[in-house]
């Protein structure tokens, strides 16, 4: 799939069919999230990939859309490394950059994937779930399944809304 | 160009040819920027492309990679809009996953990008050269030219390093 093509064509899959992600679909999705850029190149991401029945279902519970990571056979949870990190913005800057990374990698794959953020308000229960040191700062789940659901229509501003000068 | 092939072939340029950048292709980088993903699709990316000499090199005088900002026929400041964030840590992981974007639209395009964050020390005179409202946060200037160095080798870490579990 074309470049362009996949960075506006991509939306967020929040219904997936029963079908399995393989390993290496899983794996390929975090190695295209880890080849973003970061400053100093620290590289501050970490990943947690839950595809386990019981820590899908308790990871669900951490979050009011409970039924996107109930719904979706495996979960990767993305975190920020604080013993990698140098500058709070630049850092997560770099890891929304993955987290792109991510998402466009899944869709090429013919997968469907969602950002959750919300989950953020529980992100030591999160890490405690999956037994994580309180070193690694959560920045969000992505939701990957095989997409069970319409493309929608995207929506976004006009270019004469988001350029505020040319010089 | 691919997706994959994109994500894992792209690398910070920061020498460009003398070249002119087309506002088309311009354009489309910010576009692209445009699609990407936010918390409640709030949207809080701004640009402001700079292609005016004087401007430019005034610009370049902000930061001590100086030589990249004078070298490269267009910047593009990227700001995150007080008005329109509701969460630092999202907001500025979005304009990250924006960047991402950028990035790798002027890849596809045949152009060479590289993303400028030691700059957001001098945000303060970036606003001001630009006459732009305290509003706006920078988050980054992207510079953007056609390549003039050799395609250089990626270094990140192994898949293992960054795995922290799997469930």
């Amino acid at each position: 799939m074309e470049v362009l093509e996949a960075i506006y064509g991509r939306r967020s899959v929040r219904q997936y069919t029963s079908e399995p992600v393989t390993r290496e679909e899983v794996l390929e999705i975090v190695q295209a999230g880890s080849w973003a850029p970061s400053g100093l190149n620290n590289q501050p991401w970490r990943f947690a990939i839950v595809s386990d029945d019981e820590k899908r279902r308790a990871l669900a519970g951490f979050t009011k859309y409970r039924h996107i990571l109930e719904g979706a056979p495996v979960s990767i949870a993305v975190f920020c490394d604080r013993a990698a990190m140098y500058n709070d913005t630049k850092d997560h800057q770099s890891v929304g950059a993955c987290l792109q990374n991510m998402l466009l990698a899944a869709h090429a794959l013919g997968l469907g994937a969602v950002w959750l953020g919300e989950i953020l308000k529980s992100a030591d229960k999160v890490r405690e779930l999956l037994a994580l040191p309180e070193s690694l700062e959560l920045m969000a789940v992505v939701a990957v399944g095989r997409p069970a659901e319409f493309t929608r229509t995207g929506d976004r501003k006009d270019l004469d809304e988001l350029i505020v000068g040319e010089y």
